[in-house]
């Protein structure tokens, strides 16, 4: 081959590559637009969410929501992502201890840390909210914003989840990211509404969940505006602020998205309130629920759950028009192949 | 005329008037392009906002910042709209104890209600930050978050500024609104960090300054989710929930925003924090006070001002690098011409 057929037969393998990149990223936006939902398998729940879409977007119909309007909020431990065996952030907490015992003699012998230490859980969890929040304080406060964030951006980076062997943020469900695709598709905002740290989460939900950090609600610490050392920063302080979740979840809306929601998503009982604020505006609403109910895939809990449990949910269900997601019958994939 | 010819001159002149409005559409375009800030004079403030843009949406400057950092805070009383000779929203809480003042036939004796009622406003401001916080509670807890957007915003639709004869919501300043644009357009996100309440701007926020809902950050009351007569609802409390002023400037960032600013825009001492906290990131920072210095067109006030005292920020503003921009000097329009 010389010089000049080179250049072509060069020149026309990168045309036939580029050719084909197109012709596959068409095919591949075709398949997506054709069946946003890919991982969502017919059923009552995926009809019921591609209607109300529908009818919120159709400008000819009586339930037409206008784009501002259309705020859909998603629980996060449960409903975005795996909680079971333990919420995500308890066991961060939980390391937390762990790295900090160092600098802490005391928690050898002061409970709930010397069974974190100790990796006796059941004594940490007989030791109750008052525990947990003492372990939450004692790991959560006395650094700086930034320091936090890179505390936990490195544990969610370096930590995998027990069962799956895969880290935490790979394990969020893959119809629930189609599902926000789909929403942010029809003009709809997607926030975070979570018991979680609103701090906590935010460093991965734009990237795990294409949610801004500013559309990310939760529960947080005092911070307080320092200057040290010459050097303004905002120190966490070891007071809780705000609690996200049960009536809190209303309120957190309330306060940052600052509109009532017209779809709310959640997987517990702690999620009631904020779909029954959800539900109770005017014009067409949707309120769901993530059932766990797929142990091979998954995990199967419900009524006497240690965590997330759903159990007044279920019974009020049907009276209230609420979405029973039924993981087993309703999803087709639960994490995404990667 | 016959019917041909008149169809051929009502489609020449529909194709006409179609002509002259595209070209007037781009003429527009093209002058708002060449010029989008056209109330701001040619000198150092207007130079420095211009050449600041375009170092960070520049991707081979140094300064280059990715559009999800481009975050821009500015407080509203004083650099958005007018504060002078008094914060709207205290007008606001006055109108509204004489309003409600039949169902609390005590405060016609009860300080400072009583001055309140009688229009005494040096004995209202004599009673200091306690007397206006018992007022604010009085007239901003009490009802539902639905009915305290509904009456705030009815008040502003009705209520004229005392100087210009114009609602507060034609009183916000036409060299602002256009680098509100102006930094839409260049990938950036605004938002609204204020003293004031967060319901309270919340329904003008967007029509006014193209700023939604959730990204107003401001001082808030605690709210309640309570369900009444089998309707939830968010009930607003007697009890302050959150003082965005000074140091809670930077807090309320951290909390609604996640994100450090990288230009902020005040005009009083109450910005020095939001604005040394901007300024204290890494990569190139903006902080920005406005002087009223125009006591013609709105008001001239600084150091010894009741509202928007900007006094340590003149002194400190050269060895901080912050910019003063002169409302005189800077600003060729202060409002629209409407």
């Amino acid at each position: 081959m010389n010089m000049s057929q080179y250049r072509f037969s060069s020149r026309f393998h990168l045309l036939a590559s580029v050719f084909v990149t197109i012709f596959t990223v068409c095919i591949c936006s075709v398949a997506n637009a054709a069946n946003p939902l890919a991982s969502w398998n017919e059923g009552p729940a995926r009809k019921a969410i591609v209607e109300f879409v529908a009818a919120v977007t159709d400008q000819n119909s009586k339930d037409y929501v206008a784009p501002a309007e259309r705020i859909a909020v998603f629980d996060n431990d449960g409903t975005l992502w795996v909680e079971y065996p333990m919420y995500t952030q308890f066991l961060f907490a939980f390391d937390r201890v762990k790295k900090l015992a160092p600098q802490h003699p005391e928690w050898k012998t002061k409970q709930p840390f010397k069974a974190v230490l100790e990796g006796d859980m059941k004594t940490v969890g007989a030791s109750g909210m008052k525990g947990l929040m003492e372990i939450m304080m004692a790991t959560h406060s006395g650094m700086t914003a930034a320091e936090f964030e890179q505390d936990a951006s490195n544990w969610l980076a370096m930590t995998k989840q027990s069962r799956f062997k895969r880290q935490y943020t790979e394990l969020v469900y893959q119809p629930q990211l189609e599902l926000l695709a789909y929403l942010r598709a029809n003009g709809f905002k997607t926030y975070i509404v979570s018991g979680g740290g609103i701090q906590f989460m935010r460093p991965m939900s734009e990237e795990t969940y294409g949610i801004p950090r500013d559309q990310v609600v939760g529960s947080s610490v005092v911070s307080e505006f320092q200057v040290k050392d010459g050097k303004p920063a905002l120190v966490r302080m070891p007071k809780i602020d705000f609690v996200n979740d049960k009536a809190g979840k209303p309120v957190g809306i309330y306060e940052h998205i600052g509109r009532r929601p017209i779809l709310a998503f959640g997987n517990s009982d702690s999620d009631m309130q904020m779909i029954e604020y959800t539900m109770a505006g005017e014009g067409r609403r949707m309120g769901l629920f993530v059932h766990h109910t797929d142990a091979d895939r998954e995990y199967a809990y419900d009524r006497k759950s240690h965590v997330g449990t759903l159990d007044k949910a279920l019974d009020q269900a049907d009276a209230n028009g609420w979405f029973i997601v039924d993981m087993k019958q309703d999803w087709k994939a639960v994490f995404s192949e990667k």
